[in-house]
């Protein structure tokens, strides 16, 4: 057994059965093993930056990794700016790159690279595998690395003649290890300050916004009448719609952020961190709480935020609580597009345990308040801010699903120009997702972003954030890659078309002219 | 003034007046700096490693650098792989990353990443402005390292309170560095070489494939009956056409070049090194020449080829030599497409002075022998075999060329996908760029590396290496994003869409099903 074969196999043993793929030469005997090892799924993403993106999608959906397989510090590269945000989004990935053969690599052929810098940056574990005797072994810890909760990007460099060496051992699975335990002493500080304070926020982040902790966080709010946001950077993936909390994230904009956070001197964080802004502003903060705010922090980000939530309840001695009801669904808008008919619509014909992938970017900054009253749905965000995540954390997400959800990507045009080619493997896999393009030409936030510098844009600026000379259009760039699309140019047409899109078992794309 | 205003003067007054960009938020005040201070060109891409791509296209054709505009690490991630690729070119890029403001940096808002990390992968030159008074000064050091022979990728990272800051200082542009001297003994070792053996090959990198250099290596090869061949790896801009040598590049394929090789035992490098495989492979050696031969450094890459070859003309007293004629122009082929044919089609029907933007990756590697006798033109190679830099490479040489020249990039369909968005640029600046697509819908290359390993393809191997399902339709894709295309089924109709968009000013993509 060569080391891919011993690869392909311990990846199998430990419950990794999906890879996005976009491989090279130095691949090849890892792809002729996954040939003659049968069980793995794989997706071919046109660029890696697809690739990462879809295994983000994937792992926010299935809660469990699944491998990419990358060629060498080049395509890796290519791929670094989902890693980026899975990174940020706390996604397990098992992240095969494939690379140079050992005794190669000094002779600095073109396509020789620093790998390992490249993957140190954002990845929480790096190993480059250096005999095919210890590759099952490595793969088996990348696997443990990315499990570690509630995720990590675990990169695992393979040598070309480590997957064609013989003499592979195929790795025994560890165990999916437990995240360190909730301090006793946390959770008496948290209880201490809900039961003696007023003005107290419980901030959540990570797995905290998804429907168990919520279950609790209710249970305590109601019980103490604290108040509960998500918080932006850190809650990427919230349990939204009938039956959840009405949560609302901290603001983007930095001068509303500080107003929603004024009113509290405490905040409790559930795997939640400060809030600080997207960016430094001049004359402003980097901190969006009250300075006069003290931090409570209940768990940290690795650790189990429904342990520290029921040692909360217990401790509050909080009883049952209901979710408050969020009154009649909407109905779908009519007339010309706006935020808040899309976000209505939206509400009003998303199915039963739909996914939303939003990169909606500016356009998108008010949904949250119109779709309470949804069905029951998963809602992911954009966590590291590198756009171009929408469209393969979409495709990623129908697979983590097994094309069982209809996944809807709410998705601004400007980044989805970053990762296009996501749309062939929709198409390619026949996968339920609705894309609906955000059509309004231009990098919308950036426009808003440079009048706060404090001017209109001139032409040279405006040759940098207009994207309507020439127009893109979103149906030819669809059907060219396999997948059905129409306009809309008002919110009944677009109602139409995404009532129809759900009925089919394929991707659809619809531009909506905002 | 503030750091932004230092900054673009600087720019200006070290030559640098064209920007290749994809801005964001924490370049914002860079931005308005380019609308207050006229002069610069600038020019949006729709993803970073067009932005990057574009600006190696530029210098290989301006041979002056440009600058880039990106937006943190994940865009600077983006554009890495064609930075690599410039950077194994040697072409000079004034590469410009905004970042965090440096007093927000430790808050690890979610786009902060390991910026200076990220850098160092793919720069010869790194550097954090880091107060706004120093940022013109930085400049000024930033053009001279692009500028250092032949060129490099000179990182300057931006943080946005730099730019913002007052107190800015325009910074002196420096002279451009004279490249270290060829060494008296390096000359008269080759002459020497020269003068008593035989199987003797001079082999050329860098810009000793140019026209001066050829000029006299041409004299070199009469007076002394060397072997002359470009290196496959170093040469990555040749130019080639009547009145230049009818050079042949080192073979990709490891075995043809060892063949290639194997009667030298003296190769003379001028900017050239060692050759060596693109990969390894098992049981074969990395290095390509006969283990017998010697290796002699007439110049190393960072040095002048023309001092280095007129001191060697000079020692050999070499004469005056013509360059040999290639023979009749070809006529355009019919039939049904082979490489071959498109070879010829492109000799018969090229405009003077053209330029080829070659990634045609396995169609292309016969293309050389048919084009010997089509005018004079510039061939550009993918340099650092990162695929994805055939289209931007073709949009900033049309830049570089001032539009002056036509560019017809000979295009792999898979490699095309990676930098699609490159067409939207084209559209929007009107260039006169033709796009030939070889749609042969599958990773061709890969299925041939595949069957090295010893197999034929399986399914699970397929569905990585073929992009028939669904097919790409390249045509709508380049109307979507505002290009002119048409398909060409045969050598006929290659030629008269050819023809026809060699008369317009703008850019236009033929899909040849192959």
């Amino acid at each position: 057994m060569n080391g891919a074969k011993s690869l392909v196999k311990t990846l199998l043993a430990a419950g990794v059965d999906t890879c996005f793929a976009n491989p090279g030469t130095s691949e090849m005997h890892f792809v002729a093993a996954l040939d003659q090892v049968p069980g793995m799924q794989c997706v071919l993403g046109l660029q890696e930056n697809v690739v990462t993106g879809m295994a983000d999608g994937y792992y926010r959906i299935a809660r469990k990794p699944a491998c990419t397989l990358l060629h060498c510090g080049p395509g890796l590269a290519n791929g670094m700016a989902n890693l980026h945000n899975a990174r940020r989004a706390r996604s397990g990935i098992v992240n095969i790159v494939g690379d140079q053969a050992t005794y190669h690599r000094p002779f600095d052929a073109p396509l020789t690279a620093d790998t390992t810098g490249m993957a140190q940056t954002v990845s929480a574990w790096v190993r480059t595998s250096t005999h095919s005797a210890e590759l099952g072994r490595d793969a088996a810890e990348a696997v443990r690395a990315a499990q570690t909760f509630p995720g990590q990007v675990a990169s695992l460099i393979l040598p070309a003649d480590v997957s064609w060496e013989e003499g592979g051992i195929v790795g025994t699975p560890f165990a999916v290890p437990v995240p360190p335990g909730i301090d006793s002493g946390a959770i008496e500080q948290a209880a201490r300050t809900l039961r003696d304070q007023r003005d107290v926020l419980i901030l959540l982040g990570g797995p905290a916004v998804f429907s168990e902790s919520q279950a609790l966080v209710q249970r305590i709010a109601s019980a103490t009448g604290a108040a509960v946001m998500a918080s932006y950077a850190g809650a990427s993936h919230l349990a939204r719609g009938r039956g959840r909390m009405q949560l609302e994230r901290v603001p983007y904009v930095m001068e509303q952020a500080i107003k929603a956070l004024d009113p509290y001197r405490h905040i409790i964080l559930v795997n939640a961190t400060p809030p600080v802004g997207f960016f430094g502003y001049p004359g402003m903060p980097s901190e969006q709480a009250n300075p006069n705010a003290q931090f409570h922090v209940l768990s940290r980000p690795d650790q189990d935020p429904v342990e520290a939530l029921r040692g909360l309840v217990k401790a509050l001695n909080a009883p049952e609580a209901a979710i408050p009801d969020p009154g009649p669904r909407p109905e779908a808008a009519s007339g010309a597009p706006t935020p808040e008919g899309l976000a209505q619509t939206l509400a009003a014909l998303m199915p039963e345990n739909a996914i939303i992938s939003d990169e909606s970017v500016s356009y998108g900054r008010g949904f949250y308040k119109f779709t309470h009253a949804a069905p029951a749905h998963d809602w992911l965000h954009l966590a590291g801010g590198a756009i171009g995540d929408g469209m393969p954390v979409a495709t990623g997400a129908a697979l983590g699903a097994k094309k069982q959800r209809r996944v809807i990507n709410l998705q601004a045009d400007g980044s989805a120009m970053y990762t296009l080619q996501s749309l062939w493997t929709q198409a390619r896999e026949q996968l339920p997702v609705t894309t609906i393009i955000l059509n309004n030409s231009k990098y919308n936030i950036l426009i808003g972003e440079y009048r706060n510098v404090g001017a209109t844009p001139g032409a040279t600026a405006m040759s940098m954030l207009d994207l309507g000379n020439p127009s893109i259009e979103w149906t030819r760039l669809a059907n060219g890659m396999g997948v059905e699309a129409a306009r809309a140019d008002s919110m009944e047409e677009l109602a139409k078309l995404m009532q129809a899109s759900f009925g089919k078992s394929g991707p659809f794309l619809i531009e909506l002219m905002v």
